[in-house]
């Protein structure tokens, strides 16, 4: 499995803006050939602070998410929220084993 | 729900044996009651750093996790093969929701 780590770090007073546009993203997301997972969680002492756990079958259907109009809807939705740069830190997923 | 994402830095020697008892530790910790997601990965640019990615239905299935013989064992056959502590941090699993 293609597993991507991604960090993300909101502006405090988009914390709720940004949880309804990743609720979007995480319906389509799933419904994408080759999603595993894509799961979204806040950080228990730091409410701003965010993870997506996305993996995918391949890096090819990882690359598609990229190209999909909820990912890019998103992504320009919450650009100007961003309180960092968001890291995204690629894994191999072991286990589950992929099926 | 209930999420601990583990950062795990193993010793280059270990990185297979930890591999092999992270499979076991997997296979018991899905089989537990009320727990989600038990996935193990280990990051592209580094093969000595591992995430565990533990996601529970609340907080009392989390800590039950603690008192098995499988994490206990896991939690002992590892312990000389980090190469820095562990650290835990837990986050607030937001999607998917919990049933």
């Amino acid at each position: 499995m293609h597993v991507t780590i991604v960090h993300v770090h909101v502006k405090t007073e988009h914390i709720d803006d940004f949880i309804v546009a990743c609720k979007e993203n995480h319906l389509s997301s799933i419904q994408e050939k080759g999603n595993f997972r894509f799961d979204v969680m806040q950080q228990d002492q730091d409410s701003s602070r965010f993870v997506l756990y996305e993996s995918y079958q391949n890096e090819n259907a990882a690359k598609a998410h990229k190209d999909t109009n909820h990912y890019l809807k998103w992504r320009e939705t919450v650009a100007d929220w961003m309180a960092s740069p968001r890291q995204g830190i690629l894994h191999r997923g072991l286990f589950p084993i992929s099926e």
